[in-house]
C-alpha cells in the first residue's frame, strides 16, 4: 500500500516473499514524470519518490495521484529504493550519480533515461558502491515539448526502449531494468552502449542536424517563402524546433559519433550533387530509388 | 447545363452575358482528377471534359459525376474548353501542348500544375496561336501517394497555388487563372516562372534531396535500425518515399536552380561540421537557435 499522501517519513519495508518495489525518479520532467505516470498506471512499483530542485514541483507533486513522496535531498529520495530512474538533463547524470550513490541501498538499481550511453556507463558502473548496479537505458520517446505538463503514463508504450549493459553488469541488475520498463510499456532492445551511440547519432542526432541546417539555410531567404511550402518542408524540418540547449548537449555527449555520421551525410549529398551536376540520370535515379526502398520498408503507424 | 452522360457531341456555346464555362482537365492523376472534382463542387465550370489516354480510364470517367465527357483525343478535348489544365507529369507538359495548341479556340486560356515554371512558361506562351493565352499555374498539393483513385475535391483547399505569368502575358488571362484557383479553394500566390523556380528549388526540392540522401545513407546500415527511430526519423525522411520517376523529372526540370540549393545546404552542414569539430559551442548553439527560431514560425495547423 502506498503510505499517506505527503508523508516525509520513510515507507516500511516488507521483508516478505512479497517485497514491495519502491520506484525513485530524479527529475520530474517531460520524461520524469511519464515514468512515475506510467509505473503507478502499470503497478510497476507499490510506492513513488520523485526528487525535484524546486519547492513548487514538489507542492505539485504531492498532490498528484502518482507520486507518494517528493523528496528534496537525493540521499532521501534514493534511500530506500529499489530501482532508480535519472532523468536530469544528460550533462547532470553523472554528477547526480555520484551525489547520491552513499546513500543507496545493497539492493537498488540505478538507471538512466539519457540519450548517450558510453560515457554514462562507464563512469556511473564504477562510482556505484555497496554492491548497487547500474544498467544505462534510453527509451525512444518524447516530443518537442518538454517539461512535466507534457508528461503521460502512455509515452512509453510500444515504443523502442534501448538497455545498455557493460559487460561486467550484473544479469540480476539488467534483468530489473529490462523488467521496469517493459511493464511500462516499452518494447526493450539490449546491446552495449558504444553501438547504441553510433545508432542513435544516425537514426535520431544527424536527422535532427539535417532538419536543424535545413532551417538554418532558409532562415537566409525571405521569410514568405515558408507559407508557400507543402508538408514535405514542414515534416522534413519538425524535429528543428527541438530545445537547443537541449541537443547542443546531446551533440557534446556523443561528438565523435555524430561527426561520423554527419561526415557520411555529406558525402551522400555530394553524391548527389555531382549526379546531378553531371546530368547522370542513371545515377540520381539510383540514389532516389535506393531511398524510396529504405523509406517504404518504415512499419505504418 | 452539363450534357448527357458520355456524349461524345460538343455542347452548345452559349453566347450569353452569362457564358456557360467548359473546363478540360488534361489527364486524370492525382492533381487533373482531383481538379476535376473540386471544380464540380465549387461550380467552378458548367461542363467538365477530361482526355485520358486509356479506354478503361475514360470508362472509369463516364461513370463519376465529376466528368461530362471523357475525350480520347486532345483535339477533341479541348475545342470548346474556355479554360484547359495540363495535369500531366512535369516532362510531358510541352508535348502535349504542342498537340493541342492548333485546336483551341480563339478565347481558351491554358494552364499546367507543373512544379517548375520557367522553361514551361517561356514555351508555352510561344506555341499558343489564335490568341489563346497561357499562364502556368503550381499548386502546391499532392500527397506521396498519386493516381485518380487518391484524388479529393478538398485537395486545394486552403493550399497555396502559384501562378506565373510572364510579363507579356495579358492581364485578362491571368485574371481568368486566378479566379479558377481561387474558386475552388486554393490561396493564389503571383509571381515571375524564374522567381518560382527558385523559390520551390528551396522550399520542396532541396527537402526531398535531404530526406533522400538521409533514407540512401541509412541504406547501408543495419535495417533494423529503422525499428528503433523515434518520430525524428519518420518526419524527417517521409517524403523520400516519393515516386523517383516524378522527382528525377522534377530535379532535371530544375536542375540550376536545385545545384544552387544544394550547394547551400552541403556548405550549412560543413558549417555545423567545421563547429562541432573545433568544439565551438557557441557556434553550434548560434546554428541550432537559427534552425529553431525559423521552425517556429511555421503557422500551425
Amino acid at each position: 500500500m502506498p503510505g499517506p499522501k505527503g508523508s516525509t517519513q520513510s515507507p516500511q519495508r516488507v521483508f516478505s516473499p512479497f517485497v514491495s518495489t519502491v520506484l525513485t525518479v530524479i527529475a520530474p520532467g517531460l520524461l520524469g514524470a511519464s515514468v512515475a505516470q506510467a509505473a503507478r498506471r502499470h503497478g510497476a512499483a507499490d510506492r513513488i519518490k520523485i526528487w525535484a530542485r524546486r519547492p513548487e514541483t514538489r507542492l505539485a507533486l504531492n498532490k498528484s495521484d502518482w507520486c507518494d513522496e517528493a523528496a528534496d535531498t537525493l540521499s532521501s529520495a534514493v534511500e530506500d529504493a529499489n530501482i532508480v530512474v535519472v532523468c536530469t538533463p544528460v550533462d547532470r547524470i553523472i554528477e547526480s550519480i555520484k551525489s547520491f550513490s552513499d546513500s543507496l541501498g545493497p539492493d537498488a538499481v540505478v538507471t538512466d533515461v539519457g540519450s548517450v550511453k558510453g560515457e554514462i556507463c562507464r563512469f556511473a558502473s564504477n562510482a556505484l558502491k555497496n554492491g548497487a548496479g547500474f544498467v544505462g537505458s534510453h527509451p525512444m520517446a518524447g516530443s518537442e515539448k518538454s517539461g512535466m505538463e507534457h508528461a503521460s503514463a502512455d509515452l512509453f508504450k510500444d515504443r523502442p526502449c534501448f538497455v545498455t549493459p557493460l559487460e561486467q553488469t550484473p544479469s540480476e541488475s539488467v534483468d530489473q531494468v529490462v523488467s521496469f520498463w517493459t511493464r511500462i510499456g516499452a518494447e526493450v532492445v539490449t546491446l552495449p552502449p558504444d553501438r547504441h551511440d553510433e545508432i542513435v547519432a544516425h537514426i535520431s542526432h544527424l536527422p535532427h542536424l539535417a532538419a536543424s541546417a535545413l532551417c538554418s539555410l532558409m532562415a537566409g531567404h525571405d521569410p514568405s517563402w515558408r507559407h508557400y511550402a507543402g508538408g514535405g518542408l514542414r515534416d522534413t524540418t519538425r524535429v528543428a524546433g527541438g530545445s537547443p540547449s537541449l541537443w547542443l548537449e546531446i551533440l557534446f555527449e556523443n561528438r565523435d559519433e555524430v561527426l561520423r555520421a554527419l561526415a557520411s551525410y555529406q558525402d551522400e549529398l555530394q553524391g548527389f550533387h555531382a549526379a546531378l551536376s553531371n546530368r547522370d540520370i542513371l545515377q540520381v535515379k539510383a540514389l532516389l530509388e535506393r531511398g524510396k526502398d529504405y523509406r517504404d520498408q518504415f512499419r505504418p503507424r
